[in-house]
């Protein structure tokens, strides 16, 4: 399926580079890599697995429309990947989502409906658009052709660490519910058996780690309030869990501080605009080495849908 | 030259992508094409005729060592390019240059020498090391190596904008001294003679479109004081100025604020950290839309080494 959705995407995905720095590498004490998927159309990974699921669509049933709830990266990719399909697309938003991204979802070509967090339930909007226009709904990461879309970066990844000579590494991806790590996990499987997943999430939201931990899926308590906000989800997807769980090694969790410090580093080392929930993989690699194995690392930067007024935050604290 | 200098880059330049956003395209009101050289090595183009000029050394001159003036990206290209050689390299500085700036230069591996920009003559401290020492010195514009290096870039855009469909368009170079100009003007006659450079200067300091202007070098009557500081030199070259003339369109010029809107805009919309001076050319396909021709344009970002303070400047004027 990831094949196939490397297929699909030909021509349409950026295959962004496989980048370094030695100011990087002096603070992680080994080689570092870093995969932009911030520099993916619409900013993030998250268009990988749009266009893979949009694509795979029977063509009457896509031609009715596509749906996902988002404030975010998903629905920004899913919308893109819908456009250019010639696809009607809806995007279910929270109406107190910053007023920039729903701007910037409508400008990308969606129809955004909101709903009010405290007294809607979005499900049952989702459900009456379904029906009454024949919507289908593109979930954000527990669905088979979005994982595979998010597959294609591992491919691109194994292709590329194979070109430099990196056989053996731990590949570090910034992981939210799992869509990204479980696709990663699984192409590298495939083709770069010597490269390991380790999921990396920010303090206070570290489902996966602690899923990975005991075995069984866990929640977070809190469902809100990070600035690493495009990766916070409740709890480990049922499909992705036991991909990540039988190829990835041990979580990692880095904190928010130490995200922002990343984004910084991103900022002047890499000239990359990440987002503090895009950055966690990288900060993992800078902060916490002593927990990573191998002499080079492979990270993530998954998105850099950032307000200039958080960027902002992190030059101040962080850039030299 | 320029293929031969490509043959010697190649697997150590990094090819830069060509992005696009539909958010830049609907202010430009064209496509905009974009060849960010700031996520070249050292976060700027000028890496590429570093690497052309050390490589083309005789090795037996090369090991006594390379020198060159510069307060920022042409010391870091040569700089980097010169260890990765083996070879000592020297980077003659003015005391008064940022600390950052300074402490790159020699994390990179450079030897800095220090003059006071007042009092010392920094051909001298030049001449007297170049004899002391045996080192070579590496203009930064003005010189045959340089150029062809810069040109690398411009065989890159011609095919990468030939498999893009794009073939007739002009190309938007950011312009100081004219190496970049030039050696991009150099490649696209040979490769894509479709595709035309403008290149783009800030207000006050645009020796170069007043240079085509006359036919005659003219030179800028102020030597600094610009946030633009990268792309600031006091009048184009003896060899850049000729080929610029012969093969480029006219110059276009840029006010301070259009390249920090551009700065702005290039965070919101590419993910990517472009410096003032690197920002014009995209300023100009953004904003001075009516001087352009063609239904496509190209844009180089030439360099990313810009001060926090100065882009979150940047963020807090122009940034949604």
């Amino acid at each position: 399926m990831i094949r196939a959705a490397q297929d699909r995407l030909d021509g349409h995905v950026r295959r962004t580079p496989l980048l370094t720095s030695p100011f990087l590498d002096e603070i992680a004490g080994r080689r570092v890599w870093v995969k932009p998927e911030c520099l993916q159309h619409t900013g993030s990974f998250k268009f990988r697995g749009g266009w893979s699921a949009v694509s795979a669509m029977d063509p009457d049933v896509r031609a009715r429309g596509v749906l996902a709830f988002s404030s975010g990266n998903h629905g920004q990719g899913v919308t893109l990947a819908a456009t250019r399909h010639g696809a009607p697309v809806v995007i279910v938003m929270p109406s107190d989502a910053p007023k920039m991204k729903i701007d910037n979802t409508r400008a990308l070509g969606a129809e955004v409906v909101l709903y009010d967090r405290a007294n809607d339930d979005r499900n049952a909007i989702a459900a009456e658009l379904s029906t009454a226009r024949g919507l289908t709904l593109i979930k954000p990461f527990d669905e088979p052709q979005v994982i595979a879309g998010q597959g294609t970066c591992g491919l691109e990844i194994a292709e590329q660490a194979k070109s430099e000579g990196v056989t053996n590494a731990d590949v570090l991806v910034c992981c939210g519910g799992g869509g990204f790590a479980s696709g990663i996990a699984l192409a590298l499987e495939a083709d770069a058996p010597g490269l390991r997943v380790r999921p990396v999430e920010p303090e206070g939201f570290d489902d996966m780690a602690r899923s990975l931990a005991s075995g069984v899926i866990e929640s977070n308590s809190r469902r809100a309030g990070s600035l690493c906000d495009a990766i916070i989800t409740p709890q480990p997807g049922d499909l992705t869990f036991p991909i990540i769980s039988r190829l990835a090694g041990p979580g990692l969790v880095v904190s928010e501080d130490e995200a922002l410090h990343a984004v910084a580093l991103a900022f002047s080392r890499l000239k990359l605009v990440a987002e503090p929930g895009g950055a966690v993989a990288l900060a993992a690699a800078l902060f916490h080495g002593d927990e990573i194995e191998g002499g080079d690392v492979i990270v993530t930067i998954s998105g850099g849908n950032v307000d200039a007024d958080v960027f902002r935050i992190a030059l101040e604290r962080f850039a030299a």
